[in-house]
């Protein structure tokens, strides 16, 4: 007999589940994009997309990972006399340098201690020292370590000195308050297999007007990625290059949902989520990685006595649920647990029931149920506030 | 702020949740039903049934719920001289009651106790008393009660009477150990919504040889259900009349998950998440209903503070699980949670824990987090006992 389940559960940063109404979508006959049909749906997007962003400038659409859309911020931005600083705290600072390399951009490194987020003050410290940085390349949520970083202030002090903020918010939109306009950020980036709840295969950038002015004094080493070719179709509401149909479809009907449920409400949600899992972490006598805390993504220290590569291996294997490992440096030393786009509550306590059992299983010694004792415990406190 | 989901958990006695791989069957185009494609399908779905059926007799397949199978029996057996015996212990067995009824058959009712199973010795006495009778009609599981008969116990006693036994083993099936041809039954009727991992619309009757010489016997008041006919059909591997085309086709798919997990595993399966619920309900102090449980659903008496109507309904607005309440004479005072089908620990978790915030919000004392506790330490000693 196999008691153990066959059914499958993601609890990835990414890709995240898909809600069924979205699934359906997919499944649906391909119309073309070069239609008033398609122009309707794509017209949609874009204006739920700015919502999304907290932005009144355009958001283009890619169809590519969200790595695509960070190239196109490097390789649009690049040219004579501006030098890049890259907020380097985990794997995603990481591929901002590297990108930086591959274009053969000025690039500065900042290093922020794995699991910290970056200090204000030494950014300070960074834009005073060079007046030639002129781009602040960083994130909103490292998913590597499961930190947000505090862009709002990132970007005041960005402005002090005249530079750009270029926020990798691929992992955090949706699940960290983000205000793009408000908060004075130049160029945001997001992907679709988080938050927005959809399969991968779309990115999205917004660029603000200063951040336009840099790019059109660019000869940008880019031709899928070319953000003036992209902003010229995307401003008719259309895109250069034949889009990624069915998730475009797709993306209207999850831009829909998050319009109905309101931003602010989905930033709570996540919020809630997040702090009940780290509470449910901490009840098991487990330590969190994050300084400040990602509301998309929870990091755990694994105990010394366990490889947590096999910790998350064996929760796939055994009980068919995806959480994810460390990156890098981290690797076999912390697990991630997700929270992020269409998860709630019982999500959290199947996840939390996994990572006990696998406990149980590699030895560790703790009350067994005391973490998802503690879901059901804040669960019925937020509940009472609800109703 | 909802921090309530809204994703919708099945954990009703049928319909059930159904596998992935079968729902991606539903959305694939409808082939003809008279053609060579089909007809290997309907021989592999006919041949896959006399396994779950574990019988070597022909099982007919109904486009119709499970009462239009429990109609054919009764329809296709009636004839002057013979007597039913309606075995009463819940709403299915009540419907057997009506459909003699409604086809002016000559039906002796034994009562039998809600919450009950039939005392075997009753149903000697009955049919010691009355040599007329000489169809016994009984279900395996009484789905409104959760109740398990031993329909191999009645089918020994019959057969001392030369009765025939028809058996409802439609919630059953899969769930509690059921062996047709071993244990002598002579009819043995089911529906897709349940073990089976279907949605609604197909239902199936298997005959022994001593029923087939009634129903051949009979002049049925029948035609879409006529027994003779769709046998015609059936030892060919054929329906008389139009089959529900894509639903056979997901049949095929889920037998060949039961094949692959084999029949006693599947039976092992459900007999543990049966066992493993019962002690999480009685974690939380809440008194089982059925005397013999069976392994496809759980039911609990409500405390008498509340009306499980109520109780039913909350959980299902305000979580998105559904559960069952009673029917009947039980309406308000009970309610049962399935563990039927395509279910495993996780969703059982799930179950419970909406049982625990309801009875918590119901204002009805208990130790919170002790149901979900019990069911992680049943599954891993379970566990260990598989690896």
């Amino acid at each position: 007999m196999r008691v153990t389940p066959r059914k499958k559960y993601l609890l990835t940063p990414g890709p995240t589940p898909v809600p069924e109404e979205i699934l359906l979508t997919q499944a649906e006959p391909i119309i073309h994009h070069r239609t008033p049909e398609f122009k309707k749906i794509f017209t949609e997007v874009s204006e739920g997309l700015k919502y999304v962003f907290q932005t009144k400038n355009p958001v283009l659409v890619f169809s590519s990972s969200g790595t695509g859309a960070m190239e196109s911020a490097v390789a649009n931005l690049k040219q004579d006399g501006i030098k890049f600083l890259s907020v380097m705290g985990g794997k995603f600072g990481e591929r901002w340098t590297e990108i930086c390399k591959a274009f053969g951009a000025d690039c500065e490194v900042l290093e922020v201690k794995w699991g910290q987020s970056p200090d204000t003050k030494d950014i300070e410290t960074k834009l005073s020292g060079d007046k030639a940085i002129k781009v602040i390349l960083t994130t909103l949520c490292e998913t590597s370590t499961g930190s947000v970083y505090d862009v709002k202030a990132i970007a005041k002090i960005a402005k002090k000195y005249d530079a750009l903020v270029v926020v990798d918010a691929i992992s955090g939109l949706l699940a960290d308050e983000f205000r793009m306009d408000d908060w004075g950020i130049d160029i945001a980036i997001a992907g679709s297999q988080k938050g927005l709840m959809l399969p991968p295969g779309l990115s999205f950038i917004s660029l603000s007007g200063r951040a336009w002015e840099y790019v059109d004094k660019s000869k940008p080493q880019a031709y899928y990625f070319n953000l003036k070719k992209a902003m010229s179709s995307g401003e008719k509401y259309d895109t250069p290059w034949t889009p990624a149909v069915s998730l475009v479809i797709g993306l209207r009907k999850a831009l829909e949902l998050i319009k109905e449920e309101k931003i602010e409400n989905v930033w709570k949600r996540h919020n809630f989520l997040a702090a009940t899992c780290r509470q449910a972490i901490e009840g098991l006598g487990l330590k969190l990685f994050a300084q400040n805390p990602s509301s998309a993504v929870t990091s755990v220290m694994m105990p010394d006595s366990i490889d947590s590569a096999e910790f998350v291996k064996f929760i796939r294997n055994e009980f068919g649920i995806s959480i994810a490992g460390g990156q890098g440096a981290l690797k076999g030393k912390i697990f991630r647990i997700a929270h992020l786009g269409y998860m709630n509550i019982f999500d959290l306590l199947v996840g939390i029931a996994a990572i006990e059992f696998a406990l149980h299983n590699f030895g560790y010694k703790f009350s067994l149920g005391k973490g998802i004792l503690k879901l059901e415990e804040e669960f019925l406190k937020e509940y009472k506030k609800e109703i």
